[in-house]
């Protein structure tokens, strides 16, 4: 069996990416980060998704990136927003979060000998976000096949990113269809420590709104609506 | 004054891009990685290096990269090879650490609006590293164009490796002309808490040959030779 390293946040996208490789196939080592994220809630959630699909192995690994500032979801000066989704690089964006998270994954993947990542990334609901856009992860892995030891003995690295250009209705579509339990899964940006949802941050309204249009019932215990 | 962030070990290279970086009239700001490595005396050293050079800021991110293994240089039960530098790969390689590395830089880049990150990799004396070489650091700031807001608001992320293509003697040269004291320094792998080199991994021997060539006293403490 192939190895993969798949990035699990305890979200939505990244509980469907797993199914995905679980599906292929593939034996999956799930990565989980904890870069000092408010909601703390979903690495507790991370951790039972990767047990419901009976995953090799699980880490998490500790990066304090609220020693950098500068996002909502690490910086507790900033307000995460509750008003609705606008145009433009949200305050939640997380200066270079999924290339460190990459990275780490890439050093993972070195050690085990696997040539797979995978990540959950979508360049339709947050397009929002410069690193999930389909240059980016191209370039990812044209760089990731010149960093490592692994690469450069001829062995190429690839990077699946399958929800890439599928719109929230067609992830929730896919996972349900592959069995994965929404009801392990957080979004939310504050959710609390039982995994309950605020219902007001983009995070919420973009899952809310992918369960009605997939004409699937939201399993999400909202605090708001 | 524009701003810089230098990744900072504490070693000989590292100290030298930053002399290099001040020097060019940059604001500079160093960002060090505890990353499970052995010698921890390095992390010391890269305070007092920052210190001696008048930066603006040194902050150190810890992150554990020893949870992922395969590196004499996280890994305790790995052994560093003292027998002399050999061709290839050596175990004291840590997987994707200057991808890990650059990607905080990175990061922190973002946050303080510069553009502009130095590492002192080197092409020549590490040649056995993967991710050391020209056509990794052109792939990684060619990403990181595409990974930030920053570059997507049209800003220009340029990726300096001074070092790249100077042997360990020339740096050596060009850091006494620039005024590093290397006394405050540390390369060995196995450093004791003093900062005392042992004088047999691979990084001791490099460092002394390197002094010997550029004709300039070694203020090393080896514990032998």
């Amino acid at each position: 069996m192939r190895k993969a390293v798949v990035l699990l946040s305890g979200g939505l996208d990244s509980a469907t990416t797993l199914a995905m490789a679980c599906d292929k196939g593939f034996a999956c080592y799930a990565l989980s980060i904890d870069y000092g994220q408010r909601h703390q809630s979903e690495l507790a959630a991370a951790r039972k998704v990767g047990q419901s699909m009976g995953i090799k192995m699980h880490r998490t690994i500790s990066i304090d990136l609220s020693a950098l500032g500068g996002s909502a979801l690490t910086d507790r000066s900033i307000a995460v927003p509750t008003g609705g989704t606008t145009t433009g690089i949200p305050v939640t964006y997380v200066p270079a979060r999924n290339t460190v998270m990459l990275s780490l994954a890439l050093a993972w993947a070195e050690v085990l000998g696997s040539h797979d990542i995978f990540i959950g990334v979508n360049a339709i609901d947050y397009s929002g976000y410069p690193d999930c856009r389909p240059d980016y992860i191209e370039a990812f892995e044209k760089m990731s096949n010149l960093a490592t030891k692994t690469a450069r003995e001829g062995n190429k690295l690839m990077l699946h990113a399958p929800l890439l250009n599928l719109s929230k209705k067609e992830i929730i579509s896919l996972g349900k269809e592959l069995g994965v339990d929404y009801a392990l899964t957080v979004s939310c940006y504050q959710a609390d420590e039982s995994g309950s949802a605020c219902g007001l941050c983009d995070a919420c309204r973009i899952r809310r709104a992918g369960f009605l249009a997939a004409d699937i019932s939201d399993p999400t215990r909202y605090r708001v609506g």
